[in-house]
This record gives structure tokens, sequence and C-alpha cells, in this order.
């Protein structure tokens, strides 16, 4: 089965993975795990939510933690467009599919625009948000983690094929993706607006739901650091993968769950892919280096335990990957 | 007065600097200072060329040796666009703006288009080239300074404002620029495409000519490694600036000259820029910390010594920077 | 049972923990693991032997490699003493506790004497090496995981108060140490004479045999470096522990495995133990954060495979530590 | 001139660089600089006295600072020995070969004993300190700099040869050393007893005086960090001497200044120097990548600033070096 084809004139211009909006127990704890342990900084705090960015950030949030009675759950993952225009022909080319979209207000940021995807997906769009101050020179205020910026968001999905092709239709290009090892069903794919290997990933699974949202670190040791510090304080038991080198996207990473379970990962540092002949690489199902160019497995925790989006129903992917596979990928 | 504004809807898709083709005396030589030291790639070797490339890039070239009579001069530095279809968009442009352009032949490139920007710069734009292996994920390849990709190119030029008009007219934002305390005289412009902080850098001086061009390097660690190697060798003459942290575009940095004088700065990362209300960061001609956040003075060669472009009269810049300041940058 | 005290006043002075001599099949399968990949320097080859050092080394050798039938064997470690006339004491003092010893003559050593530990270790001793050229200061030649010098061996033997009481005895002092939780038994002791927190270990177990010897490599960096130098030759089934940092000592480390099973761990950092108040650290058994801070559980197989030493007989240890223990040590 | 060889059956047992005294004019400015930007640990603060300490040290304290109306002098540097038994031993051959000393009492320490150097350079003594708790295993107290442990001291004098020849018939041996280019004249010497390449230094000047101590940091990611914070706070002021890497111990370092004046120099690692072998490595006076292997030049500041010591004469040395080398060093 070929890969989906990326739109090189779509209709409207998305620029990069944004933010992401998730419920929470407990806005203290929250607090403490992502700003006292993990190093983002704090934005702005209401009555019911946290707003956090990365070190680098001007946007005025990338992660958004909002208090809820049924915490756990992920509101919504935010995608950037490059200007206004860009939500007014995204609603209208929406409307055209059969997308169903809908402006909404929503408190610190420019115009924005709901949809859900072909799989259920709640996404937003805008182009412009409150600005804050950029940390990346006030090297005094680069704790634990101290993450520079919102890099991208994993999701399993019911039907990776038809994520694919949705957002390929937005413009969005495959740097690298898995499929069966007979090339005839793709299991995920790694898909980028900004020039770098991924700002969304759709892999097989029990979806849509969050997998994680990663944020990126200055480099291996800034990710030894954070995971050293984490240690320390006895918390290793949210440390959900340890530190090691993915072989897609080729970065070194580690793994934390917050208090309700959400997983954040720290990876050090991406390729470029901006250029037209840049082709996808290919990563057989039975390669499990595509996971761990150490060969190190990962938990069943790590793989299977995912956020639900808020009030949406998970379907399980007709194309889960091979058990023998995965039995390779957990160890035994 | 007022920074020029970007053009949000310019009339063709540049994406990135790309390559610079240098002249060289002694292609052996230049082999042992960019492969053999440095830790460039090679791609190709033919009678009079050396094709040069960095650890992630998969386009055959981003750092062209050219042997010469005349060595120690830069043909012309090479932006990409996207697609094809630029280029022919770009052909038109330039014609109706009156700006001197050219289809050429290029080795190893697609389709080649040459022109001369107002300052007389000669530029290159292409979508397309052969393509190498990527070794990102090749670690027992990564020696040296190993450079991940080229990322920008600095050039003085005689006229700032005039340079920074005709890019922007073409799409490029202005990520941080470099003005006369009371902001009559804009002294230097980065400028960037491909969402960090600088494609090209103008900044007033004798020109055109190349200052330096840049290739990323992987971390801190690797800047100060590719340092010690060189002085350990013996070569601590080629360090043309010790390592510090520049204030604008934060990053670290070594800069070494090759065996012809060519100037080429290893740095570490950078910060994003690609949202709509990313505003540009200002720094006053007096505020040195533009150069170094640690208050290292640079050396006069540094800042004075350039490779002209072949063939390409230099003109004194009318607004080189005030005396006094610059006495402050040399230190005393 | 309260853990033996050092003898402040030792017979003669033991230096630290000098080299190792292994068994292997093939001397150049040996020169390709350890000096092509790991970046040990070789320093002699002899017809039968492969004697290499670590970066910052003078020492002729710290790790010899013996060609021989019946491969995957240690001969001996080596440990140095401080002068010459330190041998003539320790053959005294040997002579006087009964223990067996005798005078060698060892290539590219000086006076060299050899004798059985209460385990029936075989460990010699000297003052004086060959001398060969450090290249600490020699960065071009800094490759793979470029092991600044021997630190440490690891053995697990039959009786552990046995072996730290015969060594408290020559002077070794206990920086940290593992027992039951109810204190009754002694599980394992880290001691050392260099004023770092090893250089020979003991734990319970089927010994004596070499569990692996240590270089200090020159940072987290480093480690991780080697690690995916290693990981993308696709060599990852030589990664016998990934990188995590154990409780015991505070190091980062990795350990791999050569072409004869022989376990070889870099790790970056120790503190220092010179002083006469600096007291043992305890971790009770059941405390498995003493191997990984991080919460990583090690293999069976890097916890139970061992070289043991030519000839000689290994016994199980009586208190090889609660079973319940040792599952926690593998994960499930 | 031959160097002094070390006496190896010293009277008694030095075993390495321990704490200093430094007197200064406001204990609030000093906690700021050393605890909230350079990262020391403070174990204890008195009406008129703050003593620090590096995260890895379980000494009471190795950094003392003292109110005084006359700041910017040092009291004393102190060394430790290992046993109580050594003091006396030390108190005997003092009084044999003549060099004032006497016992005194000591806040948080054991039995001390002052002497003075045939340079007249104050020292103490000790062998046991108050214990504090070693933070090398909570890296979340690690921040700025995080220096492990004290490590050395550099003291300019008057006599290099008397001050050389005193320690080393007290045990200490030279790593390094510079001397005229005719080897007729020794300019400073490297001392160790601790098994790395020094616990004190000496070098030709106006002495006694401290030019600085120095205290170990984890890495050179470390000392770019902790340089990055200071010139991102703006107080770029006090870096003495920017990140570059010595000749003589072959350790990446930045020099800091406190608001007394006094100097600290990071640095990141040392080789081992233990063997009876191991030969001390020569730098003629005119080789001046002693100082900087990248070829940094100095500061005059740096060069010919120190503390003196509290109530010391100083006088110049006979020997201060050629003046055409001097020029080399601060670059002109």
């Amino acid at each position: 089965m070929p890969i989906p084809t990326p739109n090189y004139h779509p209709p409207f211009n998305i620029t990069r993975a944004s933010h992401v909006i998730l419920t929470v127990k407990d806005l203290d704890a929250s607090y403490n795990h992502y700003v006292e342990i993990l190093g983002l900084i704090q934005t702005e705090r209401t009555a019911d939510t946290l707003y956090l960015r990365g070190i680098d950030e001007r946007a005025h949030h990338s992660v958004v933690l909002r208090k809820s009675n049924a915490p756990g759950t992920v509101d919504r993952i935010g995608l950037r467009v490059f200007m206004d225009e860009d939500l007014d022909k995204a609603y209208a080319h929406f409307n055209e599919i059969g997308t169903p979209c809908r402006w909404v207000d929503v408190p610190f940021q420019g115009k924005t625009l709901h949809f859900e995807d072909p799989n259920g997906m709640p996404v937003e769009l805008c182009a412009r948000m409150d600005q804050a101050e950029s940390l990346h020179d006030k090297f005094q205020h680069h704790r634990g983690g101290h993450p520079k910026a919102i890099d991208h968001f994993q999701m399993p999905c019911q039907n990776v094929t038809l994520a694919t092709q949705f957002y390929a239709q937005l413009g969005f290009r495959i740097s690298e993706y898995t499929d069966s090892d007979d090339e005839s069903q793709l299991w995920g794919t790694w898909l980028q607006r900004k020039g770098n290997p991924h700002d969304i990933v759709f892999t097989a699974g029990k979806g849509p739901a969050l997998h994680h949202f990663a944020m990126q670190s200055k480099d291996a040791s800034t990710i030894m650091h954070i995971t050293d510090v984490v240690g320390s304080m006895g918390l290793e038991d949210i440390i959900d993968r340890q530190p090691s080198r993915h072989g897609i996207g080729n970065a070194m990473f580690v793994y934390f769950r917050d208090p309700d379970g959400h997983r954040m990962e720290f990876y050090d540092a991406h390729y470029q892919m901006i250029d037209i002949d840049h082709e996808p690489i290919r990563w057989p199902l039975s390669n499990t280096k595509r996971s761990s160019i150490w060969g190190v497995p990962a938990s069943r925790r790590w793989y299977f335990e995912t956020s639900p989006f808020t009030g949406v129903e998970r379907h399980q992917s007709e194309f889960p990957g091979e058990p023998m596979t995965l039995e390779k990928m957990f160890g035994s």
C-alpha cells in the first residue's frame, strides 16, 4: 500500500504543533510536577487552569492544565496556522469536505477554530496568542529539564491510513513511517509541517487518544540531568520510559508521567526536513530499533496506557501489529 | 527608522540557506581542513571541486570548494526554493523588478537560477539536488565537530537597509536587528525563512563580502571538543574566535579559518521563529553583549577580514558603526 | 554484623586497581572491539597478546588480552603498589599470614608478585611498568568512548566477609556496602585505596569470578555517544546493560560485552573519599536503587554471567540475596 | 636547575587541599555570589562567618568567608592530614626544621596546627571536621556551577624554588612545571598529594598571595552553563577569565571574581597521578599554550591581581618571567 502523497498546495497554512489542553485533578500537584520538577514556566494561573510554556516560547501557553472532576483526559490538541486568513480558509475547506468545525472564543488566544478529524480527534487552530517573555537567554531560570518549546503529539488511532490521508491533504509531509513487513498495511506515520521530523504522529492502537506530547530539551546532558533529578527525589515511578535513543527521528528521549497519568517526552534534537526531494524513511514493523537503537525494550505501560480525549469514545485499530513483534518490543 | 516589514505573501517560496561555493588554492589542504579535522562529509570530488555536506544532510552539497588560481573568494551563495515552479515565479518576479537573473546549468543540482541582489551579491536558487545518504544515525562517522547541516550566511554590505528591504519583499522575516542607539540607522539584520533565527545576515561594512557561513553542531560539548582537537593539533591559529555565546541568536559558537581564509562558524542551537506574532528583538549598537553575553571581545581580524565575492567590487558602508563602540568590541 | 574496620597502618602500600589479563579467542576481533569501537589505545601487540590502555594512561597496559584455546577466562587482576619496597613488605606479610605468593617475571612490568586471596582469586602486584605516551591532551585521538583510565574490578565471591576482612587488613577502606535488611549478613562491599569510591568490589555470588572491569569516561555525553555508536553499528546485542545511573558510587554507566563475553563498564565520574572521617554508606539489600537510581532493572544476564578465573573453581556464595529482591532487580 | 625530588617517606601524611579562609565586606553579598549564583552549599552561618562546601563534600567547610573591616585578604589556606597522629608528627617536624607553628582551636574542625611556610604563607593542618550531608546524589540541589569539591590553590610567591623544596620534603610531587627556556630558573610548580595534578601551585610573582582557589565541576557543559548564567544576569564583569582549556592539567576552566575580588576557578576534570614512574611534564616559559591550548590570552587583571594574606607583606619574585613572554600571554 503506497503511503499518502502530501498536498504541496494545501488549502491553508498550518505551521506547527502548538499546544495541548489536559484535564487534571489538582492544580497544585500539576504545578509541582511540571514547573517545580520538570522546569516548565508558568505564564498564568486562573481559578481552574494553569497555563505553561517552555523557556524559548513567547506564546502564552503550550501546555494547558484544566482542573476537572473527571481528570486524566485531553480536551484537545492545538495546531498553529500562519495568519488569521488561514483560519477563514480552513473554515471554508472543512465545510467543503464535511469536517465538523466551529468558531470558538478561547482565553489568551486569537480567533480560534475547532474541528474533529476523521478518527474523531478534537483539534483547534489559531494564528495568534497573547505574548509572554522568552527566557531563552535567561539561563538563571533554566531548571530541571528546562524544555525549550513544544514539538509534537503522538496519537494512537483506529485508522492510521485515514488520519494520514486527511493531514497529508492539509499539507503535512511524512518524515518516517512504519508498515507491515510485506508493505500491505500502514502502522504508523510521523507527519510534519515545521521542517523537522514531526508535529503529529499517528500509530495503530485504541484511539483516538494521546500517547504523549513532546518538548525539546537542550541536549543529552539535560535529559540525563532531569532523569537524575527525578530519581534522586525518589520519584522514579514517574519515569515511564528510561532514557534511550529512538530510531525514528533519531532523538535521545525520556518519558515522564504526570499525577494524572499524562505522558510527556523530553527529547534532545531533530534533523531538518524542508526540501522537496527529502523522501520518507521506512521502518518495517519487525525492526524494533525504530523504538530504541540501543535495543532497549519499552514497558507495556508505556506502550498501551494513553489519555483519552474528553468525551470521545475509543475504538481498537484494525491493525495493531503482529503479536510476535509486540513481544519483542517489551522484552520477555 | 522603522525596520522593513516582511511580505507575508511573497512572490515565490524560498525555504532556507542551502550552500556556498568557495574558491581555494589546494583541494587536498581544504579536504584536510574540512573533512579530516572539522568532520564534514565528502560527497564527491571532481577534477577541480570538492562537494561536502553535514552529517544530517541528504543534499549533495552544502559547502563547495572550487580550485582556483585566485583563491579566497566566494563564487556565490545558494538558497533553496520549495519547488521548481518557485523558480519560474522567481524569474518572472526578478524581471518585473529589474533584478538581473539568468538560468544556468549546475552539476548535481536541479534547475538553477542566478541573480544579483541590490548590493551586487551573486546568489543562486534551486529546488532540487542529487541526494546523498544522511549519516545522522551513523554515529560511528561523527568526527571532529560533525556539523549537522548548513544554517546561515553573514554578509557585510554597503547598504543594510536596501538589502533588508529586498529580502523582506521575498518573504524573509527579521528575527533580531542592530541599529544606532537613536534608532535612526539600521546597522545589521538577521533574516530567516526556515523558522529559526537566521538564514542570511547583513551587517554594515565593506561589501558585498562573506563574513562566514555557519553549520549547526550537536551541542556545546561538541563545540568544546572540536576546539580542543584543533588546539591539541597545534592549529590554534585557525581558531578565529574562541568559543563564547552570542547574544543575537543565543548560540554557543566557535569560528575557524580555512587555509584560504574562509571563515566557518560552528554553533549549537537556535530558538524557533515561526509564529506571526513573533516580534524582532532589537539590539542597540552600543550593547556589545549582542556579540558575546560573556563580554568576550572579538579580535579585529574576526571583525574586519572577509572573503570577497569573485569579481565583485566592494564598497564601504555609509554606516560602519560608532568608533567608540568598535573599540569596546575588541577589548583594549 | 559490623563491617570490617580498615587498617590505617597497612603492612604495605597498595595504591590502585591497575590492570586485568583476559583470555580471548581472536586478537583481531578483540582489537576491533576495544580499539576500533570502544576507543582504547593499543600500546603493543605481540604474537599472542594485545596490550591496551586508556587515553590518560602512561602505564604500558591496563587491559591485557591473551590469545587462548580456552578463552573467556581471567588470568588475574593487577593492583599497583607505590614502590618496589612495598613488594618486599607484601611478600613478608603474605608469608607471615599464610597467603600463597611468589615472584614472577612479567613482560613490560617491573618486579611482580603473585598471590591468591582467601576466596582463591589470583592477583598480581607491581610498582612499575614500561611507560607509554599519555594522550590526555591529544583530543584528535579521542574516539568512541575514549576511556581515560582503568578504575575498578567487581568480583562475585563465595565469602564477601572474608574477602573484605582480608583487603581491609591491607588498608582498603569501605566506601559503600550492601547487607541484609536486618544487618545480619554482608552482601557486597565497595573497597578503595586511591581516594574515590572503589578499586575492588566484592558481591555475594558464584565465585571467584570477574563481573566486570571499569574504565572512566569523560562525561555523560561520552557515555551516550559510545552507546549510540554501538547501536548505530547494529551491535546493540553487546550492550549488556543500557545507560543509567548507579546509586552506589553515583556514576552514570553503560556495560558492554566483548567477543569472549568479558564485561566492561564505562562510567562518568566519582566522588572523593580521602578523609578519615568519611563513613561508609549503607544500602539495605531490598533498596534496589543502589543499582539504578532511575529504577531501571538489570537483565539476568548482566546479573549472573561472569568470567571465571583461569583454572579456578567457582563456589556458590552462602548468601546470594533474597529471591524476592532479585526478582525486583530484573523487572518482571 | 633540576626540579626538587619528592620525599617518598615524608615525616607525616598530608592528603589534600582542604579549605580556604577569605575576608569579605558583606556576608549577604558573598552568600549571593557563592550560593545563589555559583551553586555552593551553605553549611552554617554564624554572626560573622559563612561556611560553604561543594555538593560532594561531607566536610563542614571548604570555603570560609569571614566578615572583616579590611576585606579582600586571605587568612590562610588549609590542608588535610590523614590522622590526628600526623598532626603530632607535623608539630615535631616543624620544630625540628625551625618552621614556626602552633596549636589552635578552630570551630567545626578537629585538632588544628598553624604554620608559616618559607615564603611567609600562613597554612593550617587538620585531620577532622564536623560532618555535613553530601548532596552528590541529590540532583535537585545542583544549581549554577554546582562544584563537587575543592581541588587546589594557586599562589604567586617570591621564591618558587624554596616553596617547592619545602613542600616536596613534605611529600608533595610535581605533576607539571614551568621554567625558563634555558632550564636555569624555575618559574612555577604544580604540586600534588591526592593523586591528581595539583593541590597547591606556586608561580613566580608578588607574594605570598592567593591567585585563586579551584573547585571541580561536573563537566564542560556545567562550566558553559554557569558562565551563561552569569552573563545572562548581566554580571559578565565578574567573569575574570572566559572558558578555555589549560595546557597544564588539561582542564577546561572559567574564573570568577567575588564581590571582594577573590578569584575562584571552576574546572572540569583532571588526570590521575599516582604511580611512582609518573614523571613531571615540563612547559618552557615561552610556550604559552600551557595557559590555553586554544591560544586564548589571559587579561592583565587575571594575571596580576591577587588576594594578599592577612597581615603578610608581599615581595616581588626575583624571576617574574621574560617581558616578551608576558606580552604574548595577554595578546596586545
